[in-house]
């Protein structure tokens, strides 16, 4: 084994040096990993909070198996008739609304992304994509055009004339953000905005060709999207000729717990979804799915869709391995009852440390907005690089995202603890309080979080944090 | 297991039409495969001329090991630290011109290509890409743009103001093949077209952003560029801005035999390599290699890539893998001495049937030419299906490629041996002849075939054909 010295001298002079890499002035060399834990070159081990990719778990032995008993035995195109392909499109299909019918398998979230988005422009004909504020789709040309995390960057490409940035729907610290008004009022305001992008392009004489969004938001700042927005931008963009896209790639396969799929908590009909990451617990398979009419504009032009690994023995044996081990240890159960005991913490969490201004999720896809002020508002950067810093030290591993870098993000694999959410939330209480000595900026007080979470008009079990604070009571220490 | 019409059944119904299948009205049902060699559902064997993915052989025990030993351990991302991405580096590297010294890692030959081309943006600031008629470079939006072969079809999206496409460099029927040049010349003849685009380019006031190529041509129909070609067009790209990107999907990895890489036949240096197909023996890895300076201007946007799985530790494992059987199990020899052998023998068939018009090819990347007659060089693409499907029925798989569809196409697996080569010429003999008979339409003759192979001035070893010509002195029949 290279010495770590060595990976980081070699590293350097080998790949990349745009490829991201954690900690890049001290990066983890990880040599191995089981379920949610990650061991360094010392066998050291690290809570793994963020690895939504290893979604049953790092490692699991029944993916592995799945994996390698068919490594062994068949890998090639799909050129061939296999059942694999044809199990796991029936897996995926019998998770999904009926009108959802048709599959095409591809390597990577990217590649179903750029997929949906040309099933989309060959079946309406038209060009035009509205997509999120801080949205991020993918790392090809054709995503890095609608991201607008990307190609708004100071180095980034700048926004191209056929794609039209919606702002995103974030009832925290997004455009819509009146206390007064309940979460299905907010809704319908981020709506609007979209339903305005939609009118400008037809007033141009064009018709829009597709709607694309995370159905929670990732990159963006763990975003949850309120009631009644998708649902009335879905008839927005299909009254102005567009398809919709909800992209599953980083919160499907469960994650949310209740449901399967993120976008089916608002009761809402995409017309593509596209799914990747935790798909193949690691490996790289993808999968777009579609409706039979869209499938069949796109086998109208005659030209044929090759790809090479997509959708291969190997790829669907893991990935029907993951989906059986979803079922066989209740994960998603596990999501729903973890992802409430780690927002519930959080909420604990938020009670003594003012610097927490929100905090928001579902399942097992939870972030923590820092705040220099609760009022204001105003995103805290340099507190989340040091709680980012700090657990690392400790052995635990979160991210930082968000357009201010300022949200502590939570995607662990499915299999996360209690004990887990025991052992960050007391470790992050206790960097909360070095952090707040170190600055000297912070009091205790008991000023009221924020934000519709506590206006008491929204209902849906999907925003767990108000369920919480009208179960818990806890009072502001 | 399902039964092959329930699988048929279920593909129709689950899969988007669009996809591949090989014999569409009665599709094979491949359950395993090892080496060079195919099983279906009864468990009959069939001989694959084709799959160059499987590279090393399908399932070969080295790289399944490579992969289950890995999986078992660790499968995450490259934002941490891992040998195995650092060791395949150095492996790719150590086969390449110095100047070639930075990787990135993804997951497929259209991941690579696309951010092959993104590079070349980034570096030259210019839009505009020159690329070949009848070329394929990869199924992403981006690359379908540049690939003639699927833009300009019927239900094509059509040629983009950006892309420019210039004449297929082929000898045999492309734009410029007078027998009485030498290949130095007609390579000259055919720079000039690109030489030309790239004045038209700079005449409009703007550069060139990228010249891309596969090496070896494979759809537009296992076309050897002629010697001087890619020196010229190299020249003339650079000298309007442009850089320069070998594509090496398909027809890298060693399996040209003298040389890892099919440009390093021709005494270039590209700019930019990309690479995929046989790198993983089938699991989904790839990898674009270019230069500091160009990975330099990507890092100067400060924009991060970050690709899911590419260059994680399994996909390296299988690729270290791979390299590792190559050289253990001296498969570049292989791929000369079998390569040589099938163009001998190919070569001996096409004295006995009119029907071949060409034979061509380099290591065991090799084509035959279908034509209803030598002197007008009318591509045969009647003649390709009826052999198609007769050496399918006599369980030997090859495929049929070029705009005409009149080419057979052989891509082995590398361990291809001379028996398999005697097998399928002895089979191709007897369907060359029953098509001869049924057709009525064929007389053997002793035609010299035509084409500046036989012209006695091109001496390079990459065209084994005329090498062939010369020891083999081979009476016509």
């Amino acid at each position: 084994m290279l010495s770590k010295q060595e990976s980081i001298d070699l590293r350097g002079k080998l790949i990349g040096e745009s490829c991201q890499l954690f900690f890049r002035k001290n990066p983890l060399k990880i040599v191995r990993a089981n379920a949610q834990y990650m061991y360094d070159e010392k066998d050291d081990a690290y809570l793994d909070c963020i690895n939504n990719v290893a979604h049953v778990g790092h490692c699991h032995p029944a993916v592995v198996k799945a994996g390698c008993d068919q490594m062994s035995v068949l890998n090639t195109n799909n050129r061939f008739l296999h059942d694999n392909i044809l199990l796991c499109a029936q897996k995926i299909l019998s998770t999904l609304p009926e009108n959802l019918s048709v599959c095409y398998f591809v390597n990577s979230g990217s590649e179903a992304n750029d997929l949906a988005l040309r099933l989309a422009q060959i079946h309406t004909g038209n060009k035009d994509v509205i997509a999120l504020e801080h949205a991020y789709h993918g790392h090809l040309t054709s995503l890095i055009d609608i991201s607008h995390y990307k190609f708004d960057l100071p180095g980034g490409v700048g926004r191209k004339d056929h794609v039209h940035v919606a702002p995103i729907p974030d009832t925290y610290r997004g455009k819509h953000r009146d206390s007064n008004k309940s979460e299905e009022e907010l809704g319908s305001m981020y709506a609007e905005e979209v339903r305005a992008i939609c009118n400008k392009i037809q007033e141009k004489g064009k018709g829009v060709c597709a709607f694309i969004a995370e159905s929670l938001i990732s990159c963006g700042g763990q975003v949850i999207p309120p009631n009644q927005y998708f649902n009335e931008v879905y008839d927005a963009v299909r009254a102005s000729g567009g398809v919709c896209i909800a992209d599953e790639v980083q919160v499907g396969f469960g994650r949310i717990g209740k449901h399967w799929w993120a976008f089916q908590q608002y009761d809402v009909y995409p017309d593509i979804v596209t799914m990747g990451k935790p798909m193949g617990n690691g490996h790289p398979v993808a999968c777009v799915v579609t409706t039979k009419e869209i499938s069949e504009s796109f086998n109208k032009t005659g030209v044929e869709y090759f790809n090479t690994y997509g959708g291969n023995p190997v790829s669907c044996a893991i990935a029907n391995a993951v989906f059986d081990t979803i079922e066989t240890e209740n994960l998603r159960e596990n999501a729903v009852v973890v992802g409430e005991y780690l927002l519930d913490n959080c909420q604990i969490l938020s009670r003594k440390h003012k610097v927490i201004g929100d905090v928001r999720g579902v399942g097992l896809f939870v972030g923590i907005d820092l705040v220099k002020d609760r009022e204001t508002r105003e995103p805290n950067p340099k507190c989340a690089k040091f709680v980012h810093q700090r657990m690392r030290e400790e052995h635990i591993l979160i991210t930082i995202d968000g357009p201010h870098s300022n949200i502590i993000k939570f995607k662990p694999p499915m299999v996360f603890t209690k004990e887990n959410v025991d052992a960050v939330m007391s470790t992050l209480d206790r960097v909360f309080k070095e952090y707040r000595e170190k600055s000297e900026l912070f009091e205790v007080n008991t000023t009221r979080m924020p934000g519709y979470v506590t206006d008491g008009k929204s209902t849906k079990e999907h925003r767990p944090i108000k369920a919480l604070l009208e179960r818990s009571n806890i009072k502001s220490i």
